[in-house]
This record gives C-alpha cells, sequence and structure tokens, in this order.
C-alpha cells in the first residue's frame, strides 16, 4: 500500500528540498527541474504542487518566516520578563542555531526581491517594529527615546550581526554576542 | 581606423557588464554567453580577457573593491578632523549614492562565497578594523573600549543600514543616518 503524504506534508518537504538547492548551488541553480531531482519526484509530480519557480520559490520562503515566528512566539509565551524575552527573540533573529540554510535562503530571497524592485515589507523588521512599539506603549522603554530611529538602529545591528556570523567574520562567540545585544536593551529600556 | 581599447580598459568595461548582468538577474544569470552579450562582445573575444566565469566574477569584485577603497582614501587625505573623516567613511559605505548595483554584486559575491565555504576575509570588516585599530593607537578613543566588540558592533550596524537601504526598508533620510553614526562614533571617541 502506498505511503499517503497529505498535501501541505508535501509541499514542506519540496520547500525544505527548495533550501537545499539554494543554499547549494543559488538560485539560479533552483529551477523546477533541480529541486525536483532533490525532493526525488517526477517534473510532472511537482507541477501538481507547484506550477511555476516563482510559486515555489515563494513558499519556500513563507516556510522560512514561519519557522521564525514560531520560535518567536515560543519566547513571548516564556515567563520572562519583557526584557529577557526579547534579548532571547534577538539571540534567535542574530543566530538561529544550525540554521545557515535558512539564513541562505532568506539572503538569496532578498536579493531575488531587489531585483524585481518588489520590497515593500519584511518580516523581521515587521517583528521588531511590533516588539519595540509595544515597549513603548506599555511605558518600558526610556521616555526620550525616538522610536523610528531605534528600529533602524536595532534591526541594523541585527541583520548586519547574523549576515556576518553567517559570512564568518564574526570572531567572538554567542556569550558575547548576547552581551552586546544585552547592552544595546539596557541602553533603551526604562531604569 | 578600429578605436584601440587597451586590454585593462576592455577588462573594465566588461566587469561593468558583469555588474550589470548580475544586478538585473542575480549570480544565475551571469553566464559567460549574457555578459557577453551586454558587453557587444563576441564569445570568442570574451574569452580572450576570462577564460572562466569564476575569474570574471572574481574581476568583476575586484572592481567594487577598488572603487570603495578609492573613495575611502579620498576621504583619509581630506584636512578634516578624524571623526568627520571616520564618520564621511562610514556614510559611504552605508550609503555610496547612486551604488545600488555595486551593493547588489557586493551581496550576491557573499552569497556565492558562503556556498562555497570560501569566505574568509572581507575588505569592509578589514577597513573598519583598520580605522579602528589606528584611532586607539592614536589615543582617540576612550580607554575602557574593547576595540574588538567594537568592531564586530560598528561593522554589524554599516552593514545592517546598507542593506536595509538597499532593501528599501529605512524610513529615514541621509541626514538621519548620518546623525545615527555620528551618535555611534561619540559614544567611541574620547573627550
Amino acid at each position: 500500500m502506498p505511503k499517503i503524504v497529505n498535501h501541505e506534508e508535501r509541499r514542506k518537504i519540496i520547500a525544505k528540498a527548495t533550501w537545499n538547492v539554494i543554499a547549494r548551488e543559488g538560485l539560479g541553480g533552483a529551477s523546477v527541474r533541480s529541486i525536483a531531482k532533490e525532493a526525488n519526484l517526477s517534473l510532472g509530480a511537482m507541477r501538481h504542487y507547484f506550477q511555476t519557480q516563482d510559486e515555489l520559490l515563494e513558499f519556500a520562503m513563507k516556510l522560512v518566516e514561519e519557522q521564525v515566528t514560531e520560535r518567536i512566539m515560543e519566547h513571548l509565551k516564556s515567563p520572562l520578563p519583557p526584557k529577557e524575552q526579547v534579548l532571547n527573540i534577538l539571540m534567535e533573529l542574530v543566530t538561529p542555531e544550525d540554521k545557515k540554510v535558512e539564513m541562505q535562503v532568506w539572503l538569496e530571497y532578498v536579493l531575488y526581491k531587489i531585483r524585481n524592485n518588489e520590497l515593500h515589507k519584511e518580516s523581521v523588521h515587521e517583528t521588531i517594529t511590533g516588539i519595540l512599539t509595544r515597549l513603548q506603549k506599555a511605558g518600558l522603554l526610556k521616555e526620550d527615546i525616538k522610536l523610528e530611529e531605534e528600529i533602524v538602529y536595532l534591526h541594523a545591528l541585527i541583520d548586519g550581526l547574523a549576515l556576518h556570523i553567517l559570512m564568518g567574520l564574526v570572531p567572538i562567540e554567542r556569550g558575547r554576542i548576547r552581551y552586546l545585544l544585552k547592552k544595546e536593551l539596557d541602553r533603551i529600556f526604562a531604569e
């Protein structure tokens, strides 16, 4: 009897095959054909799930975003004080352990969107905006903070660190990264 | 009489054609064939200058680095005080005007190197390390500064800002970016 794999599950398997191909060969190598091969599917079967390369890429990227969001939600549900929660979320964004492939896919996607002039919003930016806005509303940030500037600053720091860790340029270990981010939060939190 | 174009000049023309193809189609689209077409050369003529796609890409990237280095040297030769010079260099790294293509090529190159596990050094990292090290030796930085951390921090901020400007995510104008970077320098400079 053939194994029953539901539609959504199969789409996820294909999306992860897409990640692997992108991480190995770049977006240029991620044809429907090469992904079908990676996922061990026929071209016909692939087309049953995704008609175009664009559709496939959008889904693969959506899956990255969903996983990141899921991990962030876990941190928000924890009983830790807000500053600790935020610090854990920032660490998640900067150095998701064993998530090199995720970061590569994200960067390839960003470049793809830049080429097509389609990038108008981005989930990490929205996450950081959301977090800082809520912290300010809750009266947890210093009163003289300029929110728009702090969002730009913190997001730049996060993505710059993530990029440099991916590039192997950051010679300092996780503990020191955490300490750097903590100093940054100390600067904007009240008290 | 045919126009005489010297070897190095022709290589630069080809490198810029490579930039344009990469900016438009990504590295995946930058075949020797598509670049020959962009540079208006025959495949045979192209191969006279560059034998492989790798060789071409390395040269195109070297040209990006040379142009950035040249602009930085100009700032270092200026009669402005050190802090102003450094601020101008940082602005050059963050928002090189009309240099969107340069940034795209740089990012594609970074991803290419990550895929091939070849990224061990990077010119902007070396520039920032060099500048902060010299400032510290000249006694211009606060005494309790931890140099290694400040290099990580400043480089992350610079590349994060550059990336977000390229992505169109930073809603604040050049003047405010300059102000953010100035605040950062105020934090580490002595006095």
